[in-house]
């Protein structure tokens, strides 16, 4: 098989969504995509750079909201066609089917990978090998591939899928979807983390772009059925029929719209290092801040007697004497000064804010 | 006896001095004393209020630096004839001796009583109670008389003094001073303190201004003799001679130049709340941070879960989450989160940040 017979596969990274966790870096007009996690790259650079080991440039997409398309696109480094530019928030079946509707216009065969903009895969290799076994099995069986990750803690902050039977040796390592959950409490987390059978929806989706918008039209057509004309609407006219589609579509994540309503779903599991970075918490432990080691990802810092701490410094220069656990960050604007362990309690600041009108801050 | 024939007793307040423990509020530019410590008061402030209960305002006297006096002047709202500015920083002696010639210059028979001006002292009225009766022993025994704060603690942050015998019915609650002694070690404060013969030096004296002139010519001729000439310099050239004085005379505090080798040394021991404030955590304590209440001094905070933690804010508003028991500082180009049990360490990170030549920062 040459590799004019093996195209590559459609990357397809969604960065909508605004996401108020990582307040007061992340907020309207900085996503958390665009959050910096160490030298010099951020959350959608490093997804770009797992991206780039499948994909050729020409296949790389970017779905994002109208309020961050300059900034996105910008750190994406795409050119503006590759850019499909959401002009509401409407979860991710409809930036989903507007990607495979897009996709289809000038490749009817082509196979897409679904990446989240705000995860963190530190080993890109098997990232990409992962994703190209999601393909190979996605064309062989006509399937909706989902990459579930094998848990290393019983974590409650995670949707987890339950793993059927294996589809056989044809197929080797896939298997059968029985059922989604939602983030489960304390007590499942743990039981589903020792019985072996669950694994950590990690939003990592591979399938035809005609499958999903098929699956789709037949699952969720009050989102698919719009989307789905845009096959057929000529370049100059796409960016107006995208705005009236999207004024007219429900708004689902695509797990719920489709993926557990259709029978075709599979799921391949991966045992590489993954991370949705939900809090201050959680990206600390990403950047390897420990009980002993302080990260300083941006800004200056002065430290003594200081352990365990992230550090995202502004324009002045910050001391931090005696201190441990704590997230230190200054967006010029507004300084969060919170513990690790607590720090996904910044959303109810947020909505502090939110509800005395503090919409400069947010 | 009318008012007229027992004047007001002079103030002298003493805001020599730049302190890096409150770094990075007070620095070079903005001294200690100037320090905010609640409802719109800062120490001088608060100091000038204690003075004002027993001295009239033309009795109002302010020792200050050349660097900080247009602030400190403003702070204490006095006119420019009664502050006295140094022309370097030339410790305590220097600057008693100096208020002591000026004082004497229109009050032959003059009463200073000397106050620190970043120190807290909540009931004014007891303290001028103690001034009072502290000037009138002063007069009486022609003694130097020091206030001696008894101890609530194993303080090892203070110097002592140690009583000595009564000095009889004539001069009820005064006593000898046996010795001063420097700040303790934390086995000897504690005996200080259970002996209950030693008491906190408070840095505050009552003398006449002849007195302390003439012990400081007998003990301390290498500060008083060229100060002491001041009293004949007419008002236009005083300031030069000032100058030309302060060039040539030692730095010395006035407890080890004066008050450690006289014989005319008295103590008059008081019991009212008294701080030097000599960190962030006393300074906690001080406007009334505990382990569940969080102290916002300046600016603006939003609070989740936080306690115990005292607040400076600046120009943009901060968020403390899940934290306890910090300092948080924002001086506009500087910012301090500290560990209040740890704060005594910032001038460690003064320190570095002087070796490294950051002086904008100092």
């Amino acid at each position: 098989m040459s590799a004019r017979a093996r195209p590559s596969i459609h990357a397809v990274v969604l960065a909508g969504g605004a996401g108020t966790r990582f307040w007061p870096l992340s907020r309207r007009a900085r996503p958390k995509p665009l959050l910096r996690v160490g030298s010099g790259s951020t959350l959608l650079g490093a997804t770009f750079d797992r991206a780039r080991r499948f994909a050729d440039e020409d296949r790389l997409w970017l779905v994002c909201g109208a309020e961050h398309s300059r900034a996105v696109r910008k750190e994406s480094g795409l050119r503006p066609a590759r850019v499909l530019v959401e002009p509401q928030m409407r979860n991710t079946a409809a930036a989903v089917t507007l990607a495979a509707a897009r996709i289809l216009r000038e490749d009817p065969d082509g196979v897409m990978a679904i990446l989240p903009a705000d995860h963190i895969v530190p080993d890109t290799r098997a990232f990409a090998t992962a994703i190209r076994r999601g393909a190979a099995a996605a064309e062989a069986t006509r399937g909706l591939v989902t990459l579930g990750v094998r848990p290393t803690r019983a974590e409650t902050g995670y949707g987890y899928i339950r793993l059927g039977k294996p589809l056989g040796s044809a197929h080797p390592g896939l298997h059968h979807v029985t059922r989604f959950v939602e983030k489960p409490d304390r007590a499942r987390a743990r039981r589903y983390w020792r019985s072996g059978r669950y694994l950590w929806n990690a939003g990592v989706f591979v399938w035809r772009a005609d499958v999903i918008l098929e699956e789709a039209l037949a699952h969720a057509p009050e989102v698919a059925s719009e989307l789905a004309q845009l096959r057929g609407v000529p370049r100059p006219r796409l960016s107006a029929a995208i705005e009236r589609a999207y004024d007219r579509i429900a708004s689902l994540p695509i797990d719920q719209a489709v993926l557990e309503r259709s029978d075709r779903v599979r799921c391949l599991p991966v045992d590489f290092h993954w991370s949705d970075v939900g809090s201050w918490g959680s990206l600390a432990e990403e950047v390897g801040v420990t009980a002993n080691v302080t990260k300083i990802i941006e800004g200056e810092a002065w430290l003594r007697d200081a352990r365990g701490n992230l550090v995202y410094g502004g324009d002045r220069p910050v001391a931090l004497v005696g201190v441990s656990g704590l997230a230190v960050v200054d967006a010029g604007d507004a300084l969060l000064i919170a513990d690790l362990e607590h720090s996904s309690e910044v959303r109810e600041v947020v909505a502090a804010l939110t509800k005395k009108g503090r919409g400069e801050l947010l």
